[in-house]
């Protein structure tokens, strides 16, 4: 035994008086063996108490049934949803789900993840909400191994992606935005660079359809985070008063209406709030917040039939839909 | 090449004119091999970007860098800290983290995520708000892995454990609001069974301690969900009107104030609300949540300090504090 108490292959090699290759080899389905040695071992193993080595198994057969999920460890909630669709789908399907962090946009912690499961044996890989560079896909595209991005689009398409249309998206927010009146509107907490940095363009470009001048303060920049919205609130007071403001995030609504709400802006009669995203969050605080609500369950479930290769697959952008609760209100 | 366009250990058997036992043996560096044999497969798997079989590796030499973390997938919050700290002390130690998640109490989906884990190299397993019954427990003990549960205390200590004292907690939260002057205390969204229920426990003995009766309507039983919350507040308001109420997480509370709100009881003016948990939820809702906090932070760094062997283990209760918000007052 292993200083953990753990049965090793040193010790069935001990009890069996038979090489440590060997007992590896019988252990893993490798090379051949008589049947009385394969019988020993295995008696051995089980008398023993060893643990199957599924690993080995898997990697020799290449049939592993772990889908690695990679997911954003930026503060977001959505992917809580995402998580759930593909680990309802695996289920069913008898697969098992490894969820491992990495940062949105951070190369070295990436890296760490990619390499930390193409190393082992699994299925294939579903990466939620990170920004990848090319470093970042040449890798991906070594392993060799199934990859599906969602939430996030991937550029030349390297990959297969399931996401929301960032441009649509943005674009939509400021046309209901618009057509309740508005005229000075604000976006907070998105960050410039990146696939999310195109809900700006979609703002602006409605925002010039509609021949309205944008303020260079009426772009806030940011993470997505609460926080981010907090700062935006601020600086629109100081600097460029606005009376709706496109979130790029729900967190980013909830700190923007909260700040709001504490400088005596009343939300919606003064102010209008929408957010991206639409999860739980929006409808437990109060007034209950206004978004552009994404399919995020949906994106789960095509990422895993993806990876299960259940019908021709292309990338696309699903379906979103603007839900109206409490903070948007039309400007008579 | 299989299907998926990987490079096997068939291939470069094949490309190296070496038999399939041979190359495998090299590549897990198990028996004796000869230099110059060594070389070629080396050479080969490298030429041919065969991946590295860390699994087979580590199931040999019993290192495994990875922690697997098995979490309750019941909706809470507060398990985001807890992972956050095991994951801040894993990058520190040059480990890797895989998240599983599994019920509450639920044996067939915590039977899967150990078989799951335990078949495969892994340093230790960490469990997060999972209540287990004997069998499992049995079935951990068998796997012969360092075990350490964290925010669920263990029958019988078979495993350590980190957590806070529930009952402790219920008490603490119960004299708070008798020392505001309330009489009329219900406790919600807390279930009848497991180790949180010790906190209706501490909030029985310390009203029995302050002489005061407690109404069986005054215990709403649930599972520490929004919804749970809105279900309390209807029934305290068709059954038995209390001054104050004790949630069982920060989720509950919110759903019984946002349904106090909508019935026109003013909080904290007609209606108290303290929460067990006081994740950022407390915070980003108006009026904020006065909470029971628990440090899970410092759950997770313990946690991972216990699988690392950093220092000397015994299960602990880690200590609590009452952090008072708007959400009570005192009763004049």
């Amino acid at each position: 035994m292993d200083h953990d108490g753990r049965i090793t292959i040193k010790d069935i090699a001990k009890e069996t008086n038979l090489s440590i290759a060997t007992v590896s080899r019988v252990l893993a389905n490798t090379g051949e063996h008589n049947g009385e040695t394969v019988k020993k071992v295995q008696n051995a193993a089980i008398k023993m108490g060893y643990i199957k080595n599924t690993s080995a198994v898997e990697l020799v057969q290449r049939t592993s049934h772990v889908i690695a999920v990679i997911v954003s460890n930026t503060k977001s909630n959505f992917s809580d949803s995402i998580i759930s669709a593909i680990e309802d789908q695996a289920v069913q399907n008898n697969l098992d789900v490894f969820i491992l962090h990495a940062g949105h946009a951070d190369e070295v912690s990436q890296e760490r993840a990619i390499k930390t499961v193409s190393e082992r044996a699994v299925k294939g890989i579903i990466l939620v909400s990170l920004e990848l560079n090319d470093h970042i896909l040449q890798l991906l595209k070594e392993a060799g191994i199934s990859c599906v991005c969602l939430s996030t689009s991937v550029k030349n398409s390297v990959f297969p992606f399931v996401t929301s249309d960032n441009f649509k998206m943005g674009y939509a927010a400021t046309d209901f935005l618009i057509k309740k009146g508005h005229k000075k509107i604000g976006i907070a907490g998105i960050p410039a660079d990146g696939s999310i940095s195109q809900r700006i363009a979609g703002y602006s470009q409605c925002m010039q359809d509609h021949n309205l001048q944008i303020k260079k303060a009426w772009i806030q920049y940011g993470d997505c985070t609460y926080d981010d919205g907090v700062q935006a609130m601020k600086n629109y007071r100081e600097q460029e008063p606005i009376t709706a403001v496109i979130c790029a995030s729900d967190f980013v609504g909830v700190g923007l209406m909260n700040t709001a709400t504490k400088m005596g802006i009343k939300v919606p009669v003064q102010l209008n709030i929408i957010s991206f995203d639409g999860t739980n969050l929006v409808d437990i605080v109060r007034p209950r917040i206004t978004s552009v609500t994404q399919q995020f369950y949906a994106m789960g479930t095509e990422g895993i039939d993806f990876i299960l290769k259940k019908r021709s697959f292309t990338s696309k952008y699903l379906p979103f839909k603007i839900v109206e609760r409490e903070s948007t209100s039309s400007i008579n």
